[in-house]
Formats: structure tokens, C-alpha cells, sequence
């Protein structure tokens, strides 16, 4: 039966009023250890984002993606399939892979006591145990965890109701032209943030701070440009446009890329941003592809893995040099999360109640609703 | 209705029992994040000190003083009134001003989405906001905190049911010829400590570890000198003696200060040292005025923030060095909290129970009493 | 009445079932406060193993040992007796030796106030209670710990239903012949290990996963040649073969010691491996022992000493260097600490049932067992 989140039902209530009368989530959401274990539970058990599948692109290939306190393990088998499954040995519980490491092999090889999976989950070898009448090797398959590839990223699923059409419906359209499985990631930057996986979530739905804490954003792209989409599926975003003189996201607006060959032109004056719930942010660039993964590892601090990926012609040019965006967005992302951390303190505060939506902040409508009525179970 | 502390009522008991009978306070006050919450709730809700208000003397000035995990931000208006605000936007939630920083403007702009306020906190500017019919800025003031000022020293009370003059009763004569709000502070030194905030306020009530723990001490002032007041309002302490070569406490008793112009021939010869509950230590000398003040960060982790103010015309001159006194506490700073942080680890001993309190340690029986009266809602 | 340790029932059944058909212990044996909070109170309150004598050996010396967030006092009276205290004052409860800190005196002086007591216990000195009439030492004596020296090593006891005798049953004559109360410890490292205690002695019982990650350990004795001593008191494990050309474990065979005088044929061609429950495993060599003692500091968190000892006229040789057993040790150690952490992470994949045994991990079984009888109550 369905559990709702443990939060303050009247500030629950104000949360799903209509926009322009509703007010921010219950604070206990941003800071207490129960809302966390019940996202946990709820939110953080269905679909979420892994990586990137470049790493595995090929049969016999594998890769551990770490999700905060535990890792899935996603395998190409010889038949091309991917599989996934719980990062365990079934004998003593130790790790198949080492947390972010890759692999190529026939089997999957457990490092403490050598015990060998197919790369389709099964047991082929426990050593040791030919005497051992009533070990059955068919009793101890990995736990399959359901996996997909979706233009390029991995998703992973341990107990969603949806399925994963369900889950991003309507967001194919959006990304067909960014032709997503052609990208190659370039760079990464990971980020400890001391603020709640959800005040990253609002601050990147919307652009209403912009003026304020990010004057090289608003040098390239008008703060107030924004245009959100109806929200379908577990996504919410909407797009925001480039100025005349810039050619995408930098300091300057010179991009060292190319225009991605199918954008449409809008698409080519403007940078997408989406929120694919409940860990990625997707930010579709004319000439690269910006995603974060957020991993909650406790009420008060998320760790961030950003990420920058080009077309491949551009990634394997010889002398690339990507810090036109890298620089551009790390500068961007630190000048978010010092915010989100002062938000993160000031929630503290006794006396603090939810606040209000300014008319710009309807995309933080969007996410708010929807977690909101997923506390309450609507 | 009043709930009382969660601790063990037997010892409580016992440590309410008349001098030379009681005990020190359960051992649960001092090792329990649940009876930590309880003091948060009852003791530090009441008039805390914030620090000096020598950096908010002009108007239009205004400075965040931090409070463990909030703060409060501080201003003097056109009218030269202090008013105290919780440090947080009510959009959503944002520090105002950054932990310790000043600043001096006409009004209070938050740095995330530039909600704008009044030095007397009414909200008068909340960009975007003008299609938006149904928000009303006079719903949207910043949350008050009463603040006061005293002898040069700033105080807030979030929700005390006394008066400040209630809170330090008797206090103002005491402290009356060392013209408090004529000093300037002039260092100010940082400590993280391993040990409950009340094992540190112990440690200074008494001076029966001085000859153990304190040979740089015992130089200039004789360790069993101490002489305690009847305690008043939320206050507890009493004065000791110089030696008769020391002129204050330093290395070698010499100052390189001026004794304060209205000190009594008394003052000029005893150090005050007083407790003024919950979190300020207050050591009037011939010379300077040293202060300590108190955040608890957990049941065994406290933050002290120990400064030295001396006479404006001393702080001004040219090359004054305050080392003389800086250099002499730090180092018995630092010889309290390692005995401070010994006693913390020792009550973790299985079979721990509350110690009895010696002779000389009337005033640590002053202050357990008035805490365990706290705890029993007496 | 016996209250039996907060894990899941099925799981603890399971791990209760003869060898082969028996699966590992509940997994919130491995990552439960409460887990750990029962074996605090139930293993480690009963003997547990601190140290080596060979520091207090002399009359009037002592010496503090720490045990995780308390810490035992153990002196040697002018009788020669050993005797045991908390190392807690009864005044205020400072720590009366700093932890691991050793001192000669015919007084135990407690740093913070100096209350004296004897060094059997009876306080003999408190320093200003002449005039307290209440106040009758004889109510403060140091709370007592029961201590027992056992082949020069020393074990305290807060609370066992146990005599000494009957938690090292049957050892006696296993260690005889190693003269015990002659080594002298010559090298201790102190590691902090990502895992839970069991984790540690589950992987010290079986040389199952030696052919895995211990490449140096099998060039000197055969992985497979373990032989487990049915278990009797507290205590399991087995010996393990010397390869022919193995003088004992080190990178190469080789030993820079003497084998011991006293040792039997088949001890001067293996090494024992004990587990002294809950903390102690025991390496007997024919050359030297090496001891690690282990504190839990959290579910997932043990700190573990580890000492080399040595005959005394190899000790005591000038130029003597142990490198070549703790250089060799101190490698497979890192490797096993790394298998543990890794475990310790695999278990907390959602999903993780208890694994089986091999049919050679026998001695793990009788570890799981014994622990999971003590969580019944059998």
C-alpha cells in the first residue's frame, strides 16, 4: 500500500495549489533523513540515469555505474544486448566491478573468491564446489536490473510501475535532431554540493536568478528568453534563446564545434534545457550536449557529475579543445551551487515557511507540482 | 505546555540537591543529540549574544551574525534603531547577507532573485512581480528577531519569556565602569572543541584545575582567590585576584594596555569572570575585556569564538600589540579544551556516573543548578 | 532477561542451519546501529583482548588502552598484581591516563583536578575537602574492571557470564609452545578499515579467496591447505602449510628470526591462525606472531591494530629489522582491506540476500554460527 512522504500535509496542500497561489515544498523536504529514505524508496527506485553507453558499445564490454550507495552493472553481450544487473557477487556480496570501472571480458568474474557470471547474469563457475551436493549454481543468478539506452545514455530501473515510453513520453521528439547516440563525451566535473538534490532541480528550472548571480549567462543568452514546455512524462523543461551574436553557450559566444547537421532552425538559436526526473539534467546546445547526474547522498548535500559531449567528428578533431563550453558552465555551475548552498542554510532558519513563485517560475511550478503529487500519491 | 528535558530523572534529582550533597548533571546532558535538541528549544531560543556591535555603528550598516545553522542579520536604520531579521529571504530561503559579513546599503537585496526590503524589512521590491495579481509584498516581510544592544555587545532573542533587563539582572553594575561600549575589538581567534558546550562553561566556573592544568596562570593570579557572586537572572561568576606585581593576565602580569579610567581600586586588582547563560563567557580585566562565545554543533562538538577588546585609545594606537594577552589565554584556551575534551571522551566510560563537586566549585554548582532547574521546568 | 539482537529472524535462522545448506548472517548484521549497539552490550561488554603486558611488566607502572569511545586503565601494584580500572575519574570524569599513554607512579593522579587514588583503586586524595564534611572518599573508589594477563597478552571484562578459563578453552595448549609472555612487540600499524568487524574475521577464516588476491601469500603457503580445529570456549580457526623452502611468511620465504625453542615439528612447518572473539586474531609463526586487534567504530568502520612480535633475543639484537614479516603482511593486509570494503559496499545493493559457503570456508561457518547463536540467545 502506498506510503505518502513524511512531510507537513498543510504545506503539502499550499505546494499543489494553482500556480500564482502555491507555495515551494515542505521544508522537512529539503532537510530531514525520512523525506530522503522515502524519495529513496519512491522516486530514486524507477527510472533513473546512469551514464553514457559509449563505454560499452561493444560486445563482451561492461561497466559499473555507482548510484550513491549502491551500483548497477550494465553488460553487452556477444548478441549486442544489454543487461543489467545488482553490482553484487551472490556469494559474499562483493563488489563484480569496481565502481566506474569498465571491462572487457567473456564472463563477469567476481575479484574476491573468482566466482564466474555469463554476461547474461548466469553462474558458470563457483570454484570449490564440485563436492558440495546441494549447491546448485541455478540458485544464484545476479539480480537482473532492468536497463535501456536511450540516444546514447542508460537508463536503470528496480521497481518502476512505468515503463520507460511512459517515463520520457513525448521527449524523443525533442532530442531526435541532437541525434544523441552519435555523441561522444568530452569531459566530466564532479561536484559535492552541500544543498538538497532538489533545490539543484529548481535552481536549473528556472532563469529568474540569472540577472543576479550569472552576468556571463546573460552576456549570451537573454535571462528572460525562457518558453517552457507542457510538461509530459517525468520531464519538464523548456528553451531559452541565444543572442544574435552568439553562436551558442561561452563566454564570448564563438563556439570551437560545429553545428549539429539535423537542428532545425530554431533549434540552432536556442539551448534546451530538461529535466528528466528524477536525476538528469539535459541541456541540448546547437553545437554540444551538457547533461548532470545528481546523486542525493543525504538530505543536505547531492554529488554532481557534469558532463559535456560533442558530435563525434568534433570530439575526435585532432587538437579539440572543448574549454569554450567546459569553462563557460563550470564558471555557471559554481556560481548555482554556491546559491543552492545558501539556500540550503537559510532553509534552516526557525521560522521559515515556504515561499511564493514569481510569474518567471513556472518551470519551478513544474517540478514542484510533481513532487508534490508524488508525495501525496496522486 | 512545558516538556522537560530527556534526561535521567533520578540524577536529576541529585543534581538539584543542595551544595556538598549534589551531583554533577546526568550524564545523558551531555552525551544526547535528543537533550542537545531540547537546550536548542528551551535555553538558545532565549537571549543569545550575537557578538560586538562595533561594525554596525553607522547607519545604513547592517552585518549576519551566524548561529550554529541559521543566523541572524542585523541592521541600523536611517533612525540609528538596530533590528534583528532571520538571515533568510522569504522567496526561498537564500541568506540575505553571507554567515559574518557586513555591508552598508539602503536596503537589504538578496543575491539569488534581487527581493528587496527595507532596513525595517518590508519587502518593496520583488522583480517580475507586477502582472501578478494576487501577490501582496506586505504578506512578505522579513521574520523579526528582537535584538539589543548592551554595554557594546548585541543580543537576540527568538523567543524568550523574559525581558533582557530580566535576562542580565544586576549585570549592569558590574560591568558599568568598563565602558564596554567604548571598546574596539581587536583579535579574534576561532576553536572547534570535542566537548558539550556545558563542560566548557564548567571548566570556567571553577578554578580548582588551575594549579593542574594552568601553571602559566597561577604566575599572575592565585588559583584559589576566586570569590563568587550570588547569582542573579541567567548570569553566574565572581572575581579573582592579581598577584600583587601583575598589573593583568599575561605571561609575566605586565600590559601593555592603560587600566580603564573608571575601574574602583578593587577592579583594578581582580579579574570578573562571568557566565551569562546560554553562550557568552565574559572576562573583565584591568586592561582588556575578553569574551567567549559558545555555538554547540553536536552533543560533543562545540564552536568558540574568543575575542579581546581593549580601550578605543589603546586599540588606535599606533603599534599596539595585544599579544601580551592574546598569546597568554590562547594558550590557556587551548590547556581548557584539552581537559574539556578529555572529560567529554570519560563519560563515555560504561558505569559513568555524575561526579560530586568539591569546596571550591560553588560556582559550577551555580550554574548546574540553574541548567537542571531549566530541565525541570522549575 | 536476554534480549536477542535486532535482525531479521528468516535470515538468522538460515544462518543457523548445518554446513551446506547455512547461508551467511542477516544483512542488517552488517550495516544496522542497532546491530552493533546489541554486540557492544552483549560480545564486546564480556572479554575482550587490549594489548600486550610487556609495558606494565614492572611494579607501579600502567597504562591505558583504549576500546573504541571509552578506555581501560590497567596498573601493576607493588604486589605485582595487575589490576583494572575504567579510565574515567569519579570527580568530573576526565580520562586519568591519556589513551595508549604509559606511566610509573605509586599513585594514579588524575590530570584535571588531582584527585589521587591508589594504585588498587581506593581514592586517597581529593584536594580541598577538609572542611567537607559530606564528602567520604571511601564512596569514590575507581569503578573496577576485571583484567587477566594470558600468555602476555592482556583482556578486560565489563560483565561476562564467563570465567577466563572458559573463553579460551582448549588455547592453552595450542599457544604453549610459542612462550607467549616472552615476545616483545617490535611493530604496530594502525589501519581504519570501511567495514564491519565480521567482515574482517569472515575474511581471516578462509584462505578461499587467497588464489584471488593474495598472489604473494600463495608463493609461500598452499591456498588450499587450511585444516580447521573444531571450536571450543570462544575462539575457532585452523594451520596452514609452509611451502618446503618456506621458512615462514615473508615475500621470499626467508626469515631474518630464529624459530622458536619450544616448537614441535608440525609448528615449525605451518602457522596457526586463531580468533579470539570478538576482537582479537591471533597469527602464530614459527618465528614470530602477529596479533589484530579490532574496535568497531560504526557498522561500516573498525579500526585494527597490528603487532609483530618477536622472541626476546631476536627483539633485542642490535640491527634486528622485522621488515621481512611486516613488509609482507602489511601488503596482504591492504589486500584484504580492500575485499572487505568492497563487501561492505556490495551489501548495501538493494536486494542482497545472504550468500551460501563454499564447501572450503568451513572456518566461516563456524564464526557465522557462533555469532548467530549469541543473537539468539543459545
Amino acid at each position: 500500500m502506498f506510503k505518502p512522504a513524511p512531510v507537513d500535509q498543510n504545506q503539502l496542500a499550499d505546494a499543489l495549489k494553482p500556480f500564482g497561489q502555491s507555495r515551494m515544498l515542505p521544508v522537512g523536504a529539503y532537510l530531514d533523513e525520512a523525506v530522503l529514505a522515502w524519495e529513496r524508496e519512491h522516486l530514486f527506485a524507477g527510472w533513473v540515469a546512469l551514464g553514457r553507453s559509449e563505454e560499452i558499445g561493444k560486445p563482451r564490454q561492461m561497466k559499473a555505474f555507482g548510484l550513491g550507495s549502491s551500483g548497477v552493472l550494465v553488460t553487452r553481450g556477444d548478441d549486442l544486448e544489454l543487461r543489467g544487473f545488482e553490482n553484487a557477487c551472490r556469494h559474499r556480496g562483493h563488489e563484480l566491478l569496481a565502481c566506474d570501472a569498465t571491462a572487457e571480458a567473456r564472463a563477469i568474474v567476481c575479484p574476491y573468491h573468482a566466482w564466474a557470471y555469463r554476461l547474461t547474469g548466469e553462474l558458470i563457475g563457483a570454484p570449490g564446489h564440485k563436492e558440495a551436493e546441494s549447491f546448485d549454481p541455478a540458485d544464484y543468478p545476479l539480480h537482473p536490473v532492468d536497463v535501456r539506452e536511450w540516444h546514447g545514455w542508460l537508463f536503470a530501473d528496480r521497481g518502476s510501475s512505468k515503463t520507460f515510453e511512459e517515463h520520457v513520453q513525448g521527449l524523443d521528439a525533442i532530442l531526435a535532431n541532437y541525434e544523441g547516440q552519435e555523441l561522444v563525451t568530452v569531459e566530466t566535473h564532479e561536484y559535492d554540493v552541500a544543498a538538497n538534490w532538489k533545490v539543484v532541480v529548481e535552481n536549473y528550472q528556472e532563469c529568474y536568478h540569472c540577472s543576479s548571480i550569472h552576468p556571463e549567462l546573460c552576456v549570451v543568452s537573454p535571462p528572460e528568453s525562457g518558453d517552457n514546455i507542457d510538461p509530459q512524462g517525468d520531464w519538464m523543461g523548456g528553451d531559452m534563446d541565444l543572442r544574435d551574436f552568439a553562436a551558442t553557450m561561452s563566454l564570448d559566444g564563438h563556439s570551437d564545434g560545429i553545428v549539429m547537421a539535423k537542428l532545425d532552425e530554431r533549434e540552432q538559436r536556442t539551448v534546451m534545457y530538461l529535466a528528466l526526473l528524477p536525476n538528469m539534467l539535459l541541456s541540448l546546445h546547437p553545437d554540444y550536449v551538457m547533461t548532470h547526474l545528481l546523486t542525493p547522498l543525504a538530505p543536505g548535500k547531492t554529488r554532481i557529475r557534469c558532463s559535456w559531449a560533442f558530435p563525434r567528428q568534433v570530439a575526435e578533431r585532432a587538437g579539440f579543445d572543448p574549454a569554450y563550453a567546459v569553462d563557460f558552465w563550470d564558471l555557471t555551475n559554481r556560481q548555482d551551487w554556491a546559491a543552492c548552498e545558501s539556500v540550503q542554510r537559510g532553509m534552516s532558519t526557525p521560522g521559515y515557511v515556504p515561499g511564493p513563485m514569481a510569474p518567471a517560475e513556472d518551470g519551478v511550478y513544474d517540478f514542484v507540482r510533481y513532487v508534490a503529487r508524488a508525495y501525496a500519491g496522486e
